[in-house]
């Protein structure tokens, strides 16, 4: 490992962290709550951290192996969220593990949340915790392949640790090409949100924050209710169809773009999203009658609950903790997958999910025929083997992961759903879970080394899980 | 599909069936309780049913290929269990929906009831009950490859569609003795284990429906209380105990028998299952000690809950349904992977456990050695890929169908905790659950379409999918 390239990298890193909270600094002078020093003690300290790293840690071998960007990766977002978190605890608003747990939930665009009275807290603040997700949406250093360019072509490695879903197909021929095309349509989808929301009725603070959330499938609100609070049905038709846009490969936009209908629409991953996006809907507002009395009562909460969930937003219209029993195990089964790859989604990604269920196809049809050989193909494309093989082996790791958080959790001594729920949501980065953790509920009951715990599980699920393990696995450290 | 040999072939097996039932009709004569002629009316409608099997369908080609054995374990263990509740029906004692359910539940031993008055029902019905899971427990269709000859050498697929666990190694050269010798040793530590509890003072029917739950990792009592209503602590030793043991896989003790210590103390997954066993008792009796007050209390329910989860038997002598929510998490994970291939129990098995832990860790290291090819090894031996892949399929299409059987249940209106952990329960063929369907519960509640469907899942669960997933597929039905 060349631990100098990667402490020098990290330096420059937080540099940008830094950079990254001045618009922060300028809310929160505008709005003049008394958080503006916050945010310039946190960048001096943060730039206190990082020159030294950069001063001291030059390394002559400037190329990037898999293990230096996996700890770049790994480090990278562990130590931003710590560094993240200093605004919040300078103002006074929260502890430092508080701090922590709720960036990580910011920068892994989770949504999880430790606050109890959002709506007291400073607008600065509140803007800096919502821009986390939007920095973490495409990914900090998928960000910083874009706008730094001395790393130019030796990005590859930090972009497969980094970006999320099994393949980050070059777009253009050069990496950081990809990364700046990828930036933009984020940015434009962003910004048409933003006024989309401003046309429906919303303050233009509120309508960035929930730009900023959605944009990131983060789900951080500054409102007590989430998207609720503003009972506008236009708002909630705009932010149901960008989380289901934002869920999106965003490989899709680029094609669309470049007018390549063909390729664009020949995408087994996004009819399967459409699939299950629309007959979740469907069945959840048929559940729901019961509950609200009219069919369009149902739809409109059903057609906003299953996006939030499967893009792993975590915004919500209602507190479907309260809905019949069909309703909340289906938007729990809906978590562990997620939305597509590409996208600033978490969970395994429906794309994991076309695959898998092809090679269980394959291995059953194997079972009576053990003579016929089969390949996976997936929008016409044979798949290799050892992607299948890897692809099963994050199912596996990831189903381990939820369980063993779940035993964790339950150490706290709360109910077996809101363990179980808690651990899949934080993976899974999607934010609300059932009961105590429930969209009107709040993280803030866990003791400070569960809160830093499920910090580490949001870490391990936005990486899919080998950067953060591999953190914890000697050999990666030694020389070599 | 062959389907001449499949039928006449379950002819035979219903007319073993019904000869089997001869035991519980002794039984019930013995009492008086007047369920005796339920048993004959069973019997002949059994015998009805099959000798127009036998004596119609008859094939010129013997030879049973892997569609045959799959559709002939699917349709076995579906209609064994459904003449297998005629005796419940014609006594009157439950609906033909329930007593299906029960029947089912034993022989996939997994030991899930809809009795509510446990007590109240004849000893010959209760006979029967327990019998069935001494049946399954082996694998009814293992069962009669040692005592049906004709099958003989053509048994080989049937095995492997049949028998827990991935490796249904050949012990001896012929897999007709294999099949007896496995028998042996079943019956040999089932009457030591009745022995023991005679000795430990419990009546001899008592010993006897307890030895077959035990054996069968099943899990039916005759009592409301299960094991607990005896208050009698050398028999929970003797039975945990034995629920360890049962949970083995029997070639360990065949090596034994024939003093291959070397070989039979090679072994990965006896280690782990162990290591599991032991280190999950200690966890729980610390977490229990705030409840119960003293230590040894403590490990007196631990030491028995542990073991009973594990081997996927379901016997309690404590409802853990009360316990403390880290004990109940933890034995609710501990139903997943269950106990050890080539054993009665259920679950994925720890054979499955250990070798995608393996996976796992070659994908981890393959992650930062993306050079580096790895073989994954098992007691030595290279496994192959092709089973490596087998396995993480079933992982996959075992979760899968955990899922979706939560989201059915959830459909009764039931709670999140008691859904999921129906499903779970039902596919690991353990029995109990948490809430609702907790160790001191019941499946009464639910409705006869629940029930059906549950039925299906612990066929699926005991048949490791591929059979029952079959049976709705088209394809194997064509003539081919």
């Amino acid at each position: 490992m060349n631990i100098r390239l990667v402490l020098n990298f990290l330096g420059k890193l937080f540099v940008i962290e830094a950079a990254l909270m001045l618009p922060a600094l300028g809310v929160s002078i505008a709005y003049g709550q008394g958080d503006a020093m916050a945010f310039v003690y946190a960048i001096l300290t943060i730039v206190a951290v990082s020159a030294p790293l950069i001063a001291i840690f030059r390394s002559k071998d400037q190329q990037m192996y898999a293990r230096e960007a996996m700890a770049v990766a790994g480090l990278g977002w562990l130590l931003m969220s710590l560094l993240g978190g200093l605004p919040l605890v300078y103002s006074g608003c929260c502890s430092f593990t508080d701090a922590f747990f709720e960036i990580t939930s910011g920068f892994t665009t989770t949504g999880a949340t430790i606050m109890t009275d959002i709506e007291a807290l400073p607008n600065g603040i509140l803007f800096w915790r919502s821009f986390t997700h939007w920095i973490g949406g495409m990914g900090v250093l998928v960000f910083t392949t874009a706008i730094l360019p001395t790393i130019g072509g030796r990005g590859a490695h930090l972009a497969r640790a980094e970006s999320p879903g099994p393949t980050f197909s070059k777009l253009t021929p050069k990496l950081g090409d990809t990364a700046k095309v990828l930036y933009l349509i984020y940015l434009a989808l962003t910004i048409i949100e933003t006024v989309a929301l401003l046309f429906a009725g919303l303050p233009l603070y509120d309508a960035v924050i929930h730009a900023f959330g959605t944009a990131g499938t983060g789900g951080f609100s500054n409102r007590a209710l989430s998207v609720g609070a503003f009972g506008n049905l236009a708002a909630e038709i705009i932010i149901a169809v960008f989380m289901f846009l934002f869920g999106i490969n965003f490989a899709f936009y680029f094609k669309l773009i470049n007018r390549d209908f063909k390729g664009a629409f020949k995408n087994e991953e996004l009819k399967l999203y459409s699939l299950i996006a629309f007959g979740a809907i469907l069945l959840i507002t048929l559940n729901l009658i019961s509950y609200y009395g009219d069919f369009f009562t149902s739809l409109r909460y059903a057609a906003f609950q299953v996006p939030t969930i499967m893009s792993t937003t975590g915004y919500a219209t209602a507190d479907f903790n309260l809905w019949p029993s069909f309703s909340k195990m289906l938007l729990t089964a809906l978590m562990l997958f997620g939305a597509c790859a590409g996208s600033t989604a978490g969970g395994l990604k429906m794309t994991r999910l076309v695959m898998l269920l092809k090679m269980a196809r394959r291995e059953i049809r194997h079972a009576f025929q053990p003579r016929k050989v089969e390949v996976v193909k997936l929008d016409g494309k044979t798949i290799p083997e050892e992607t299948l093989s890897q692809v099963s082996m994050l199912f596996f790791c990831h189903i381990m992961l939820i369980i063993a958080g779940a035993i964790v959790v339950s150490l706290e001594g709360v109910s077996f759903t809101t363990a179980f729920t808690t651990s899949l949501t934080c993976i899974s980065n999607v934010g609300p879970g059932l009961e105590l953790v429930g969209p009107m509920g709040s993280f803030a009951g866990y003791s400070w080394a569960t809160k830093v715990f499920l910090s580490f599980l949001m870490l391990a699920g936005r990486l899919e899980l080998y950067p953060i393990l591999i953190l914890f696995s000697p050999a990666v450290w030694r020389r070599g």
